[in-house]
């Protein structure tokens, strides 16, 4: 039987240049939201290293693991001593020549439960994941937990309404978006309000829309690894809203932070009964949304 | 050759319950935004008459009118007189038996360029809609003009990304959204500013997402047609958006305006060359869009 009641626990932490470092950190943060109850707890996206994806360098493949490597082993092991869901992003390799920006959903058992692959890749100057990361072939994805589904994405799938909706159809309750977004130090002063703004608005967008709860992990902190560009000032700010879009629980921009917001299973019906959204949906006349434009 | 440049008009109104006093003051305020430099002006929907979708009554049958009635016999002439576009939403009687909640595109020739019909319903308390409307048949629409693709949804469709996608991607530059929402009076107080907050809210994410202008037209005034009911308070609070979600003019709650702001499509271009969603969607993993549910 699904209770009606749990915990979302998001990390938010700066990471370094060194991935034992950055696992220990990620450790005693999970157990830090586990001891003020979180049930459900994300890292932030690839959180074992730094944002490699500012240069187009093929040692960076050096970085990767499989889905059963060094994130499964240590926290298959912690969430099974803490009895508590972790949901760990890795930069997977899949095979020789393929690698993805994936995540593990590790059970309260220990066990890995589910894997999503994140299905939009960017390519924008100092986020040049497309060198990276072949595109997810798992498609979205809600994994059964005794608190009902749980729904995973991965950073730029925040930009794109389909992700949330597609993964909101299969029943989820909460979309996780463990997330590595912040700042070129050249446009922040400019831009830089509006950028963050615009982050949050369109996932509490999705939150509206859905009828879901939403919870954004994203790291923070500075991050220079190569001289060819400024670096990027990560924004931190992560945030869970609630299924009418309000901000229940958010970071600062530059601490690191646990948060801990309640999922309340009888206000989402709630709010769903009264927001009906799903119920009036035209998909015999969505069939363009498959196409790449309309002309 | 598309002008780079033009101005979008939103008229909020108050209805009363005299039509022949409604097109009246529609025709006033219109002129007023064309003499405020607006080259694309839009009513609120069901313009013409109190929104009698309150209560389920075969009467009100008797306030809509043909795509050739009224409203295109007023609204085509003043708009070949002031050179401008006018969208105006009307109760239309099609056929025998067979209603739509639609609008009606006239282009600054003074021609009926194009009609859209309401394709997402509604039906909630005071918002009897299903009871008077078919959904629309047309599918979703944009309207060339010297301006770019304007489209055009209506009211509850703002809820449905895949609305503001299905038109966003046929080209359109702007999305107008004539809208007749309010509060619930005996809600008000406890739900009312997270209820208005949430339709900005959803519409921001739609201009985010797909990179778009959106222009919502909301009624104001308080309408109480019949005994059973508490009435509504339409919140107005009609907006502007920008294609990154920034509210560039917003109307008040409780005053009838005119709001006037420029659309900008060099810096929509500028907009989408930054944030490229339209470029990495995974059209091929977007099928299940068209279930009502995946189960």
């Amino acid at each position: 039987m699904t209770k009606n009641k749990f915990n979302a626990g998001l990390v938010q932490f700066s990471v370094s240049e060194n991935p034992a470092e950055n696992e220990k950190k990620a450790v005693e943060f999970v157990k830090e939201a586990a001891s003020k109850g979180a049930d459900v707890i994300c890292l932030p996206e690839l959180y074992r290293s730094r944002y490699f994806c500012q240069k187009e360098d093929i040692d960076y493949y050096d970085l990767a693991e499989p889905l059963n490597g060094r994130s499964a082993e240590i926290f298959t092991k912690l969430a099974g001593d803490i009895k508590k869901h972790i949901i760990v992003p890795i930069f997977e390799k899949r095979g020789p020549g393929i690698y993805h920006n994936s995540l593990l959903f590790i059970d309260n058992n220990g066990k890995v439960a589910g894997v999503y692959r994140k299905m939009h890749i960017p390519d924008d100057p100092a986020y040049y994941e497309k060198f990276y990361f072949t595109p997810g072939d798992l498609g979205f994805k809600a994994f059964e937990s005794e608190f009902g589904k749980i729904g995973t994405l991965i950073c730029w799938d925040q930009w794109f309404p389909e992700g949330a909706r597609l993964t909101s159809l299969q029943g989820a309750v909460i979309l996780f978006y463990p997330t590595a977004i912040g700042w070129h130090p050249f446009e922040k002063e400019e831009h830089g309000a509006q950028q963050r703004d615009a982050w949050i608005t369109v996932q509490r967008g999705h939150a509206i829309a859905n009828g879901i709860y939403v919870a954004a992990a994203n790291r923070t902190g500075f991050e220079k690894p190569v001289k060819e560009n400024d670096g990027i000032q990560f924004w931190g700010s992560s945030f869970i809203a609630d299924p009418q879009g309000q901000i229940i629980a958010q970071a600062s921009v530059d601490s690191e932070e646990v948060l801990v917001a309640e999922i309340n299973l009888d206000r989402l019906e709630y709010i769903r009964r009264n927001w009906p959204f799903l119920r009036d949906r035209r998909v015999e006349d969505y069939l363009n949304i498959t196409k790449k434009f309309i002309d």
